[in-house]
């Protein structure tokens, strides 16, 4: 197996959350963004939809899509249980992962992809009045997110899972993107400080973000 | 169980094809988007993130994002399976199912509302720039799926699954977002046109457009 991957980018730290939470280590190599190599021919072989990561397997298949690389390495290894154990857990998880995923990761990426001067080159048109408009969503489904928290000790019920990782890189991404997490978001700040001492979040934190 | 539903929408239709597609019937209850129900309190205390589908089950829990409902009845009902019968086969589903939800229905999506007068009230604020910047995407999107279908009969290989499902309501929601199937796409008009023929499909089919 083959784990193609890039730095400062949530999607992959998703997969390298989730890897280590399995005690897992994938061979990878590295696609620097900022050099444009996810649009060179040969990664583009590799992924069409030139995103990271993939992940090609011994037989040459290759799959991409960060919740589908970590559900296939759920069925090659199911324990620790991150996508649930039963079918009403694992609906929950699955429900929570998607709200985490449509409602902050992607409403965070749309403000930094649209407003960050590193993110010129690659988001192309960059559109200013859409950054905007995301702010104010990503902000009132943090609150939404508060009060969810506020009756469990991880986001979707009494155990660690994937929707974690999603609301980890979520919150993470928000620096980079210049959103501040209230403090009186205090069942977030709370969770979100747990999740911070996570052997698996601590270790190759996310590096600091490019300033121009 | 009751369905929370509503006419005119791509997600509630998906959950809609899944059940038929499994021969389920579940009781329903229509929310009307253009009269802002989805937004009252009765039914923000269902979901509070004032989208549908919702799923009540019977002990008063509710199962929200379409995926993790259909991901339900899979597993209350495992025939036909709609996700996969191999980990190597669910992680092409889940790959090819969230690659036409992110790279078509929610490019298409975001023409559609930020461009149609219909969801002047509902899409606050309406960024034509960003129904602009999403069209070509969904087009390139569409080129990429072409390509892949030369090669299969369904959206993830030889068996119909949840990936379809989200492909033919991104095809059709191409309607009132007024984004033309081009015809020199022959293989996805040969697998739409395979698809359009299914009971699950044919079957209380969506209505047409607003056009105002």
């Amino acid at each position: 197996m083959l784990l193609y991957t890039t730095a400062r980018a949530p999607n992959p730290r998703r997969v390298e959350i989730f890897l280590r939470e399995k005690g897992l280590s994938i061979p990878s190599k590295h696609i620097d963004i900022g050099r444009l190599e996810h649009r060179s021919e040969s990664y583009t072989k590799v992924n069409p939809v030139q995103q990271m990561p993939s992940l090609e397997l011994d037989d040459g298949t290759v799959l991409t899509e960060s919740i589908a690389i970590c559900r296939y390495f759920e069925e090659l290894h199911p324990e620790p249980a991150l996508f649930g154990t039963s079918a009403r857990g694992r609906a929950e998880i699955e429900m929570w992962q998607r709200r985490l995923e449509m409602g902050l990761l992607l409403t965070v990426a749309s403000v930094f992809r649209h407003s960050h001067p590193f993110m010129a080159k690659v988001e192309v048109p960059q559109v200013p009045e859409w950054a905007a408009a995301n702010r104010p969503k990503a902000e009132r489904f943090l609150q939404l997110f508060n009060e969810a928290l506020a009756e469990r000790r991880f986001v979707a019920g009494d155990e660690f899972s994937v929707a974690d990782i999603t609301g980890i890189v979520a919150i993470e991404f928000m620096r980079p993107a210049r959103i501040t997490l209230d403090p009186a978001l205090t069942h977030v700040q709370r969770w979100f400080g747990d999740m911070s001492k996570r052997a698996s979040v601590i270790e190759n934190p996310p590096p600091p973000p490019s300033q121009s």
